[in-house]
């Protein structure tokens, strides 16, 4: 619901949009499907980066193997089992060979602040580190302006379904759940903060849950 | 050879090796094989990343496209083509979730100064701001003295070469040619630098050139 919600954002700032989904061999691949509705919706772009070599490689994690995922609240004991090593600095390298690649004039993640305390690749000071990497690695190529735009990274979950809500995203075709089931679970600690946020967002959650 | 001739000054230096090669669609995809050789000698492990779908996406390279692969020395008019957008941000930030996976002390890059001229991210101010971006995204997982080591981003590669043959590094069996055909074209930017380092270095250059 974060990478949507910034989709949707960007769009109705203006921006004509190229999503890029990564398959890194997550058990919940699915939401692969639901960045290709959110592609069509606006009428994106849309490629699917195949990690899953890369993935296997950083096994380990409840994401990507057969490790139960924790349910519940995230908390660093529990959920650090979901941190697929390096995650975001892999995904976001490939977006910005993207972006050189195709000229464009920014690069947008959805980083937000619900997940700094488990995962240091969504602070904001890994966030300004990448961008200072990224301007030495593409000096000379692509846009010279080119910059990394993560406008949740201060932002709680809960305020980010209330900028969706503004937008009108169709929650209900988004997917959070690390099961990736047929519905929902409702119990991992993705579902838990899904609930919470609409809920502390005082937005209807338009979710079917299993449990 | 850069590559090869690191990871035997690595295996001198005691180091337990795990060499992660990138299929990115490269033309000259044949240097896995000469990888695979290198670990097999080494006694490393050994993974190729399938980056292919990346690759794809980062197109209007000559590495990749059906670009023609510039005859020549180096310059920046010529070989600019030959860039692959991000190439070597993508294929660290790999290597690092490799290493945090495995608890592994460094990650090690054979960037050198050779190359600073035409690619933006093989000079020292790239690699300094690679390693700090790192020990962000990270923060708390993995070995914590991990750090990246580029003991070549001062060093031409007629100086490698000289590493390379006091080490015994067999040259033969070794690939740079960007062409990848039956045996090195001779005529390419990097069989051009290929040629000139064992020159320089006064190294007998054991390489079959086809022009």
């Amino acid at each position: 619901m974060d990478s949507v919600t910034l989709a949707h954002l960007l769009a109705r700032e203006g921006y004509e949009l190229r999503l890029v989904a990564v398959d890194y061999g997550q058990r919940h691949v699915k939401e692969l499907e639901y960045a290709k509705l959110c592609a069509d919706r606006l009428g994106a772009d849309f490629d699917v980066a195949d990690l899953r070599s890369v993935g296997r490689m950083l096994g380990g994690s409840a994401l990507t193997d057969d490790i139960a995922v924790p349910h519940g609240h995230y908390a660093a004991s529990n959920m650090a089992v979901t941190v697929v090593p390096n995650r975001n600095a892999i995904m976001l390298s490939v977006a910005y060979g993207v972006a050189v690649a195709e000229d464009a004039t920014v690069v947008a993640a959805a980083v937000h602040a619900g997940d700094h305390y488990v995962y240091p690749d969504c602070r904001p000071e890994f966030i300004e580190a990448f961008e200072a990497m990224q301007r030495k690695a593409v000096e000379g190529f692509g846009d010279p302006s080119l910059g990394l735009y993560a406008p949740f990274v201060h932002k709680t979950k809960a305020e980010i379904v209330e900028v969706g809500a503004s937008l009108g995203v169709p929650y209900a075709d988004t997917w959070s759940c690390y099961e990736g089931g047929e519905v929902h679970c409702g119990l991992c600690g993705t579902c838990t903060e899904r609930k919470e946020a609409f809920e502390l967002a005082g937005v209807p959650d338009p979710t079917v849950y299993g449990g």
